[in-house]
């Protein structure tokens, strides 16, 4: 196989791209950028050989603990548990939470086999008594098995002196009703908020 | 800057990748796919690198010679003129062509100083002459410079006893009249075929 042939069916690899768009990106590196194309062949390499898990919280880092975990200026009383470290970044975009953060490593499933250890819960309880946290937010994405995780987490947590809530469930920013499931409906309505409260 | 977000800012380089979608492939690529990440990234090296042009047809290879130009089944009478390697790609891929190609390095467009010399209209002319070819398919996108590019390599090979031709201009399969230019209906009616000669 040719090398070209070979390039094109390595980019296949990433997320949303097919046989036609592999193909339109190597055609693309080879006329216009080739340098471009070589610089990310390095950092390609450079990331994969050497980003590890934050020995803290699981996020992606390069040294023992990432930069958030390291940071002087974060609100360390407040545990912020996500389900991946994209989702760190999604939350750091929002500029919303300047506490710290815990990754799982997956969720609560019996169905593949994962119980609360196979998924880090201890470290987590540990982190929570070790560091005198006050609050723990879980920020998972919907669905029965975060139910189940965040369940569990409640279960291994409400002994301790703080306050566990997660994410607010209702109608997102630019949301239409009109296209909205009933499910996220519903949950609008049910925690509607008040005006004159 | 952390190697994660040198590698989305890398990733730009790709056609048709934005920042949010440049963040996806790299955590998906460092949640699931790290080996196929390395490998991604040696293939881009080695294409890169090593990929270059076929001294007769321009055509992309690591060789002297691309496959096509090697190959003992192509028929070496007729010749079909692109503008780059892709239409050599998308043509081949149609199986409707069996002879060989001849990519120009860009089109004629005095606007920006690129005469029949710049975009080797002299190789051209001496493969035709040298390999005793019988026909020449103008194979160009279709554009002002591709009609101004198709007039001049018309002007330099119509003394010699060949037949010079241009792809037929028309409706594409599984287009609709209602959602085509003018320009391409145009054409359609002025080309039509002749169903009873």
């Amino acid at each position: 196989m040719s090398s070209l042939k070979r390039l094109v069916d390595a980019l296949r690899c990433l997320p949303g791209v097919g046989p036609k768009s592999a193909q339109r990106m190597v055609y693309h590196l080879l006329q216009h950028q080739r340098q471009r194309g070589l610089h990310l062949a390095a950092c390609l390499e450079q990331a994969m050989q050497y980003i590890q898990y934050c020995q803290r919280c699981n996020n992606y880092t390069e040294a023992d603990h990432c930069e958030l975990c390291l940071s002087t200026t974060r609100d360390r009383n407040t545990l912020c548990v996500v389900e991946s470290p994209s989702d760190i970044a999604a939350i750091e975009q929002s500029n919303a939470f300047n506490g710290s953060y815990f990754v799982l490593m997956g969720k609560i499933s019996p169905l593949d086999g994962l119980g609360p250890d196979d998924i880090g819960l201890p470290r987590l309880v540990d982190l929570v008594a070790s560091e005198g946290i006050s609050e723990v937010i879980l920020a998972l994405n919907p669905s029965v098995e975060s139910q189940a995780t965040i369940h569990f987490i409640y279960e291994m947590l409400h002994t301790y002196p703080i306050s566990i809530s997660q994410l607010a469930h209702g109608i997102p920013s630019g949301g239409e009703l009109e296209f909205l499931d009933g499910i996220t409906i519903g949950s609008a309505l049910r925690n509607r908020a008040s005006l004159n409260a």
